[in-house]
């Protein structure tokens, strides 16, 4: 089979304008930014009407280091409705530079399931990115230079927590000393860089539904706390304005197609971490009241990704999903099964691949747990097994009979390989089970406590017997409530690797306590999130980065990118 | 008078389709980035045939820091030969988003003499500026994660000259200290953020003549040293495959207007004092090529952006300037008087405003210097009085008396505020100097020594007696002559403030040595450069910064923006 790269090149994309007609835009709704890119003029997304289409999207089990493909199966799935003849959107996720550079090489989909054009998705699009680190960078400037000149807000230095961004992994930026040098060179102080993925304004752009609420949330972000403890704001920086100068045109989804000819609204990529890992809300309302399909994805598994698509999402945006995906695979499964060790970085072991239904089996408990938290949140779901080359029928059998057993929809999609044809029985799958009523359940209501959201999140959505909160969280719960900042939802900073907070676990471990260690505040993007476990906020580069594979011809082709 | 922002704002702009056709381009040569930018299709770069119009070159004395108006002249020129019938195009340097919400808020051009739209321009473009951050980034990650995992190459990490960029005033990024944590966290070293536009990748997009050449050149980048004294390239860390990747389109130029309707292709920006501060050669061939005026600037004083201008840019692209306009303003001159004192971000002091013609008599000095510097290279000189509200018919009659007796035509330009109208002396005085003869005399020769070409450039266009080289600076310049780097061009990073070294210096002072301090090597744009003092790369934001006045309307239009 050819590289992504070498599929992707050799498409004949349809013109840009063809493909906004699938959204009801005309040529003159478009703002091209380049051939096969284009942003939706604001006229256009400001006046979108009510949700008329199905809303589904696609989750998985807990993954290996690799991933499970659910931005492919997303893909796949789009195409394969193509091919049923609906009329069907993609809402997706920009990848970030940083890895791009870094492990994976481009990621947009792969084989037949693919965004194009790749290399414009991958690398700057249409600069989204690029100004949320402006953006960002302009208020951690802003910051430093009040400390330069006379800190009339009275910032107490060591309590800022708005650091840099740089969409590079760059390892060397995480602990840093800004400052240095002469009087005129700043005030010393610690400081950090994280990966613009992790920027609380990616969350912004994604949560805000219009240009004013970007602009209110911009001026709410909290950038430390001043010597009596009150939070000083990018407001009282007099920041937010020009932050949103910036901004205007992030704001607006990327209209980009699949390589069969869907349109992809591609828009804001939102760490999976310590933030929200949901593409945004502004591209999915626009979708879902101008088609009958919308597709979207949410990160790492269901205990992640989908948790943060309901109780964050979704309560902002009041949007009802229709339907949920649940990417399985069988790797993922085997090694759920807990005989097996996967390095990220590092390619699957060779006994991994071998044929081994028992170890599916065992895997079995992960999936389950994922079904159970998709069911409890009472949207209709469906399994989808993302064949790889090297699976095994009988694997797959052992999958199918287990959703059989709990009456759920499995189907077996080879869209990587097959494109929307092998993706249509699971395009058929998803149509019947949007056709089930959903009965949208939260996992907290507003008026909870934080310290009872975090319960209900571990208990309901983990699968742990309860939370322990150190005294230092304790007391930062009680300050941000005490703050005002109670109401806001809460995500939990995690790993992606268990649904517990050890990497380690495999499976749907039992009997376990969420540990709580520290609370951090995102006023701007609307949540506060606790801490379970050290959280990579800027990752890094490999003994052998993808970038040193890429290059380009003196005609200007894109080499090695993936 | 509105401000420049609701004058652009107001500009009814043409279809871009109708500007290309000024440059022989058809709609389908333009790729649009939004709908009044424009890149060019490679194809038509590369076709670029040879020179058939007339190459311009806009300069000044030495500026106020306030500067005197050489964009505004350079888009008002452009406008004059408009109003003339003539078909002309101005290539210009994109702006820096750092100043943009430091000191000045947007700049390009001013009043009637615009380039539009001002905040396409004045914000992120197309997105060159970026992709440039993200390249030179992407090879400092690499440089410090080859540290992390080994350093095979065996850099000596002291020796390292690779710093990062942001384009962003952020003094507190001066000086930092990386890699602090744990072991992951990478090697804790000193290191420096610099904006951008000091980039030596700005440089070299703005130097490249091709793609092949600009992937060559990012080879060529020496970051540091390994042990043996060695240089150290983004060649050898497999950097530069990959940042020509992220470069690709930031080669190329960008398409937009001036307020009347003229093409202007804007790219690059590199900083004047350690770069070449003139904009793209490849944006000059192909406009030189496509109409019959090019009109180009070049940054500060002609000590300074013309001297690299003929001895960097035209030595490099092989092109020859038919004309040079020097521009000067009664408030400069009057300043050159020695009897004023003008702070950067302040007002101008009133009394410098007043009617004056022996202050501006007394200034006169510095304006012959500037007009012997273009003298000496051979090219036929006009000088433009860009004039102000405050100026006095008195002070501009003094100018012109010394043009006269100089026998150099010299004509007011009142573009500010009547456009092109304004500048149509301007633009006949331009027409007859470029039907002059040009007898382009370089500086110094490729064979002659760095510390001969040092002494070049200091007796000859600074007017120094000579040089003291620092046994430190004298011992790099004979490494990097050891090193094979003694044919390259010399920069001298020197302040803009004056002829001399020393910004308190008015006029133009004689018998007086530049000192040397230090030399460094930028081996992918190709040139050393000395420093004659110390030289700011990464400014700060003033008390309050531009930023603290913009804003959007919940409409998406953008205010404050100057």
């Amino acid at each position: 089979m050819s590289s992504d790269l070498e599929i992707a090149q050799s498409a004949k994309l349809r013109p840009l304008t063809e493909i906004g007609e699938q959204l009801s835009l005309s040529p003159t709704d478009l703002e091209p930014f380049g051939h096969y890119a284009a942003k939706i003029e604001p006229a256009k997304l400001r006046e979108a009407g009510s949700q008329r289409g199905k809303y589904v999207v696609v989750t998985a089990v807990t993954p290996t280091p690799l991933g499970e493909g659910k931005t492919t199966t997303a893909i796949g799935l789009v195409q394969g409705l193509g091919k049923l003849g609906k009329k069907v959107v993609a809402t997706l996720r920009q990848p970030s530079l940083g890895p791009v550079f870094g492990i994976k090489g481009g990621a947009a989909g792969a084989g037949y399931s693919q965004v194009v054009p790749m290399e414009t998705l991958n690398l700057h699009l249409t600069g989204d990115f690029h100004a949320i680190t402006a953006a960002h960078n302009l208020l951690a400037a802003m910051v430093d230079n009040h400390l330069q000149h006379g800190n009339k807000l009275d910032i107490e230095p060591h309590s800022i927590t708005w650091g840099r961004v740089l969409d590079m992994n760059d390892r060397a930026l995480r602990n840093i000393v800004v400052g240095l040098g002469r009087k005129v060179d700043g005030v010393p102080r610690q400081s950090r860089f994280d990966i613009t993925a992790a920027s609380e304004i990616m969350t912004i752009v994604a949560q805000s539904a219009d240009l004013p609420d970007l602009r209110a949330r911009l001026g709410r972000i909290v950038v430390g706390f001043n010597t009596s403890g009150e939070p000083v704001t990018a407001e009282d920086l007099k920041a937010a304005g020009a932050m949103a100068v910036l901004l205007r045109d992030a704001l607006r989804p990327n209209l980009l197609q699949t390589l069969e000819g869907q349109a992809a609204l591609i828009h804001c990529g939102p760490f999976g971490n310590i933030a929200t890992g949901n593409s945004s809300i502004i591209a999915d309302k626009f979708a879902l009241a101008n088609t009958d399909f919308v597709i979207t994805e949410a990160g790492f598994g269901a205990d992640l990704g989908y948790e943060r698509f309901v109780n964050v999402k979704c309560a902002t945006s009041g949007l009802v999903p229709d339907a949920a995906v649940i990417v399985v695979t069988v790797r993922a499964l085997k090694l759920h099964s807990g005989r097996h060790k996967v390095v990220a970085g590092k390619p699957l072991p060779p006994e991994l691949l071998e044929e081994n239904s028992a170890d599916v089996e065992a895997g079995l408990s992960n999936l389950a747990h994922h079904l159970d938290i998709v069911r409890k949140s009472g949207v209709p779901a469906v399994v989808a097994i993302n064949a790889f080359p090297d699976d095994h029928e009988s694997e797959h059998q052992v999958i199918k009979d287990f959703a059989a057993s709990k009456g759920v929809a499995c189907v077996v999609s080879t869209h990587v390989a097959d494109g929307g044809e092998g993706a249509q029985e699971l395009a058929k799958a998803v149509v019947e089970a949007a056709d089930q009523a959903t009965d949208l359940h939260f996992s907290y209501e507003p008026e909870d406590s934080l310290e009872d959201k975090i319960n209900s999140i571990a208990t309901k959505v983990y699968g742990a017997d309860g939370v322990k909160i150190e005294p230092a969280a304790a007391k930062q719960l009680a300050r941000f409530t005490e703050l005002g900042f109670g109401k806001l939802p809460v995500l939990i900073a995690k790993t992606h690797l268990s649904t517990t907070a050890d990497p380690a676990d495999r499976g749907a471990p039992t009997g376990w306590t969420l540990p709580i260690r520290e609370v951090r505040l995102a006023a701007g993007a609307g949540y506060v999130y606790a801490l379970a476990g050290a959280m990579q906020t800027m990752p890094g580069l490999g003994t052998h980065p993808a970038a040193e594979k890429m290059d380009i011809t003196p005609d200007g082709r894109i080499v090695g990118l993936f």
